[in-house]
């Protein structure tokens, strides 16, 4: 098959079948083959596998051979037995062990996410977030649906420092930022509660929750606890000047669409925000990487 | 970024991120964008299009242009209006008036198949099906959880017809058929009904619903019905010879886990049921596309 008519075909079944893709990762992480076969001795057989995890046999080496396809899991064969380890991204990034794994982000993915996007369709009809539909909790209050249950909020916490574990150097290191002696990262119920006094204020993937009303109200309170010459550093995924890309931004804006009152921006829109509550110099870096930081000084 | 660690981390975004595009998809087809941009006169807006559909007009714009970063749609800007229509991928696949459109499948995918690929885990561990969680309609037998409501029987229909639109013609080409005047496409309660008397039986994505000894019994039926010199062609997509891959297979056999109690098989697996249910001579074609052909005669 290559035929741009075929190659077209092939496209449109990768993206149909993703959702599988992700499952597939978001199952083998909830089992814990990664960490079992981290903990092994030496690599394990399919039956193995499965008689440790208390897993089916068929359902396990099916799970295991398709993670192989992944470049999940690498397999060998000895004497006719197939033995599975694991390959350096999931060394890195799927064993508990690891200091950059994820496993928390992705089984937030899997319980609530993934949950939410079933619901894509209406909320693109109606232009406001799911958590009603999806989990029959009201979102007026937007943490109070995310933080439904004690275990679904340390998930959540879990998961975001499971990001920064990966994403919190590339950020940080966008700007110098020894002008700012005292850094506070701003948490809590900000809207209301005090802020402390500091140089350089924190947004992390914060304003991507809100409104462009309510962003211009947190970012007038910080303007007006900030020191002269302090500033804030807002973290978020930006868009490209024209919104068509990166493609991950825009799935991180359609994911604010269905689960929060917020978006993902482009960096004029930030400039306006910061601009509207008194930020006079406002630089944008893009890192390469999920995240890009934006640092405005008073 | 470019670090073979870096390389992984986009990996396992893509992946994470899988189901965002598959929604993506869905949502765009079930609102009716590429029909709506099929049937315009002139390239639209994203207001235009978001008042025609009566959808959000910040969420028709990011889905919008989303589409666009997928090759879904393509976007120009005429003097500083962004207009959208739809690219070959879509003109082909994804609208209702093309004859190759899979609009149906993809609608079942989203109703169904997502919402049990939710309960993936809980699948491999038990090595069955996940109806009675998903829907709460019992398993035991089969077809009655999937035509659990005419609605679903009809859109499964004509899901599998938008599969043959594309697939067909590939699979059917896979061998010389002009020795078999009388074909059957075998359907209906095969397993309790008379066969009509034919040269050649089709099991088209039959097997793949069963377990051995069901699809024993059933060829078994057919080697009975058959006549000397006829056959039955067996169409499915086959798993490589030690069952790693090709990826989609791999998922389709997981999608069989989930939805019914079959799976896909090797070359090896077909021949060993074809031959003892006493059919002779046994040849696979892989065809390239997403279904391969079985030919078998008596």
């Amino acid at each position: 098959m290559s035929s741009p008519e075929e190659q077209a075909f092939r496209l449109l079944t990768e993206y149909s079948n993703g959702f599988m893709v992700s499952q597939v990762l978001f199952a083998a992480c909830e089992l814990g083959v990664f960490d079992l076969l981290a903990e092994a001795p030496e690599p394990l057989g399919a039956a193995a596998v499965a008689a440790r995890l208390g897993t089916s046999s068929h359902g396990t080496e099916l799970l295991l051979d398709t993670c192989v396809s992944l470049k999940l899991l690498q397999v060998e064969t000895k004497t006719g037995k197939a033995l599975y380890q694991n390959t350096e991204l999931s060394s890195t990034y799927l064993v508990r062990a690891s200091p950059k794994c994820q496993g928390n982000m992705l089984r937030y993915l899997a319980r609530t996410t993934y949950l939410c996007w079933g619901h894509l369709t209406q909320a693109v009809r109606d232009g406001r977030n799911q958590y009603l539909e999806a989990f029959g909790v009201p979102s007026d209050q937007l943490f109070s649906a995310i933080y439904r249950s004690e275990d679904e909020r340390l998930q959540f916490m879990r998961g975001l420092q499971d990001v920064w574990s990966v994403s919190g150097r590339p950020v940080l290191g966008a700007f110098d930022l020894s002008p700012f002696p005292l850094i506070c990262d701003v948490g809590g119920d900000f809207f209301k509660d005090p802020l402390p006094e500091a140089d350089l204020y924190i947004l992390a993937r914060v304003l991507h929750d809100w409104t462009d009303e309510r962003c211009s109200r947190l970012l007038a309170r910080i303007h007006g606890a900030c020191k002269p010459g302090g500033g804030v550093l807002v973290i978020e995924s930006l868009l490209a000047a024209d919104g068509r890309g990166p493609l991950t931004a825009q799935l991180y804006s359609l994911n604010m669409l269905v689960q929060t009152e917020g978006r993902e921006r482009t960096p004029a829109q930030y400039r306006a925000l910061l601009a509207a509550a008194g930020f006079r110099h406002v630089q944008c870096r893009r890192t390469g990487g999920l995240y890009d930081a934006i640092l405005a000084t008073r």
